[in-house]
């Protein structure tokens, strides 16, 4: 056994190029989720995945449609009564916006040093391709010993939209024993890290209308409620001089860390300055009375992700806006409800908009927190595999992000997901010039051949 | 001396036709200032206004090249000690966008009931003819009074970029004791409006820097502080609850209005309804204590003119965005300096901004509100031309916007101007179906024959 394990493991490591080359093929197609001008790019994304699981010989490969993007399914169940692994992944992008800020065509993926650059190169069809490389690393020297699905679906970037109706609507072929997601990451280079906790997350869009056309500010200003100002207004009172969020309730079902937790997360190398460094802010900021890696992972947050109103390109122009718009999300934590964080939302705007504007709020996407048990069966596959490979304990770790799937799957199909990644935090991820750093991500590949050989 | 300025009266009514002709033909040249594709046209306009001056006789007829379109002038100073009065006027029009609005071509001018149709028919080719009947009407019946300059630019609509340093640079030829500027309009039909005071402005961008690139809000919220919503705290934090703008210092150079001033407004018959059926804001705002045609007119205001930050399309990003601007200005009043509210925003700055953030902010544009006396010469000599065409006594009013050229005139030929014109609020400038009220035009035209004579 351990000599079929070393033969798929010499199989990745002298295909290590080619893997790479598999990679830059995916990154090339712009299947940014969000734009329906990437409508067809979308359909490209999943038919390329096809054809790859069909080189690779799995079964019962196909395109599934959804209302949204389609669903790409292939599996393998051969290994009799071992268990049954669920391969999650997603092949959409986040959009490459501002685009004049990347140094490479986001879609035009190169090398540079260790790291590849591109849009998803890290997010996450470099974990995707990770996944399929350990898979064809065994398949071409073994039998696999385990039995595994793949679903890779195309909507990750905007919520999910379609995926758990779909998941409800496909329990059977989806049956399984654990779900295996690499869509987190790790905390630094060699220290590979498994996330026993994601926050949810609720999205929504706020307009606010003043006049019924833009006026001229000379002729009128004075006499009306200018909606940005009362935006601005409404925006600012979210959040107290504290730092905690105000809209009414917010806090009611916040689950609070115990002590234990609070001095495991302490011992994470991940502390202030780290986080100052990472994001290149001035100073942190953040809840009074967390740190900042509790703060990311065990407190709930609300930010602005979006603000548009009237003139905003060079030079000036004397309007006052008709209109303004603010994204706002919020990161929830056990045990939040997104659609109650939409109700307070909506008590909150009824009582702080004032009557010389109206107002809209369009719910986005969402979705709850969750949280596993560190010591389930796959967790302990993952953790001896990354001994393995790094020769260190992995870090257990809260994730700040949100991962729509793993309460579906936990909800729909009753299995635990194990959370990881090969990934970093330097990535830029959703921002210009994404990048994956490639010696981590070969190491992630031997990984998860030992996670599949730990788990027969 | 009765005598000559009935027969200039009298030619005057007797040749409404012809006047009423001629502005068609001014308004039949698409004189778009701001669209390059008109740039032959706005030529065709100027020369068009050359070949009228030279009809009527006028010396030193001349088309001034500038940097962008040219000025025109002419004048006639043969009436030895008696006074110089500048003639303001533009040649240019606003864009006739959405064309598809419009109920006759914007530019075939058709009389429609008692109204003329066409894009500039009001502002302010009419005003521009309106004067220049009123010279011709003296010129053909006797010797001008007074002596009289044309200064007609073509870059009104869009800021007059080059007309200050244009005017700095001729001073000489332009030297005069008073400016006769019709840009303005009347409150309503049978109710002659002199303007005697304008505000002033002054116009910034704001930038505020969080994160050094835009940062994933699952990964990072919580420990930075997001650029947007410290944008909205500042510009909430600009107003206080009785609607008064906290800029440190901001009111208290601000001259109050008297009790006189008052009681005179509050006769003006624009009440708070007008301006809300005017804007279309579901209920009016504003500083406490003051009503609206007081705060328009004489109180200074601070509006948001746009913002923006992160991302602002369709559908949901979740970034926390690296920074966040907003374009902010103040309309001012006597005695409020520019450069002190400059100063003023920066204290503002200085004081909330927290350490968090960096923050930039430019001066865009601006200068100081003007007052001009009542009792003057020029005022006096237009009330009794109004009380003799209309049987009533002006209305004195302040008007909210700022006309740059009134305090170019004042600082750099230290004349004050005289303000008013023979539009209406429902003239439609800058929307389509732009109308002029001809019977009001022509009363114009008379009160202006009676003007140029009460000024010698």
């Amino acid at each position: 056994m351990t000599d079929h394990r070393d033969k798929a493991l010499e199989y990745a490591h002298l295909h290590q190029g080619e893997f790479l080359g598999s990679l830059q093929d995916f990154v090339r197609i712009p299947s940014v989720s969000t734009d329906p001008d990437h409508q067809a790019d979308m359909l490209r994304a999943a038919n390329w995945l096809v054809d790859q699981f069909r080189l690779l010989g799995l079964d019962k490969v196909q395109v599934f449609p959804t209302n949204g993007h389609p669903i790409v399914y292939a599996e393998s169940v051969k290994a009799g009564n071992a268990p049954t692994i669920l391969i999650y992944g997603h092949y959409d992008v986040q959009p490459v916006d501002p685009v004049e800020l990347w140094k490479t065509g986001p879609f035009n993926p190169v090398m540079n040093g260790e790291n590849l650059y591109g849009r998803g190169a890290s997010d996450m069809k470099g974990q995707v391709i990770a996944s399929m490389k350990a898979i064809e690393s065994i398949l071409k020297t073994d039998q696999l010993p385990v039995n595994i699905k793949f679903l890779v679906e195309g909507e990750e970037e905007i919520g999910s939209p379609n995926l758990r109706s779909w998941i409800d609507a496909h329990q059977d072929l989806l049956a399984c024993d654990l779900a295996l997601n690499p869509d987190a990451g790790m905390i630094a280079v060699d220290v590979p890290t498994i996330i026993y906790a994601l926050r949810g997350l609720a999205y929504f869009e706020i307009r606010v209308y003043g006049p019924d056309h833009d006026l001229h500010s000379g002729v009128f200003g004075g006499v009306v409620h200018n909606p940005a100002q009362v935006l601005c207004d409404l925006i600012s009172g979210m959040h107290d001089s504290r730092g905690r969020i105000t809209l009414p309730g917010f806090y009611d079902s916040v689950r609070e860390l115990d002590a234990e937790e609070r001095s495991e997360l302490a011992r994470l190398p991940v502390d202030d300055e780290y986080y100052r460094k990472q994001t290149g802010a001035p100073a942190l900021w953040g809840e009074d009375g967390y740190s900042a890696v509790e703060r990311i992972g065990s407190r709930p947050t609300l930010d602005v992700n979006g603000l548009l109103s009237g003139f905003t390109t060079k030079g000036s122009k004397t309007v006052i806006p008709a209109w303004a718009m603010a994204k706002i999300s919020m990161r929830l934590v056990p045990d939040q409800d997104p659609k109650q964080v939409h109700k307070q939302l909506l008590r909150y705007m009824e009582e702080h908009a004032p009557k010389t504007v109206r107002w809209e709020v369009d719910q986005m996407s969402g979705g709850p927190a969750s949280l596993t048990q560190r010591t389930s069966k796959g967790t302990q596959a993952l953790t001896k595999a990354m001994q393995a490979v790094w020769g260190t304990d992995p870090v257990y770790k809260r994730e700040g992000g949100s991962i729509p799937v793993v309460s579906d799957v936990q909800n729909s199909l009753h299995a635990d997901s194990v959370l990881t990644g090969f990934g970093l935090p330097d990535d830029n991820i959703h921002s210009p010039n994404e990048k994956l750093h490639t010696p981590t991500w070969f190491k992630g590949i031997d990984a998860l051949i030992h996670f599949f050989y730990n788990l027969q």
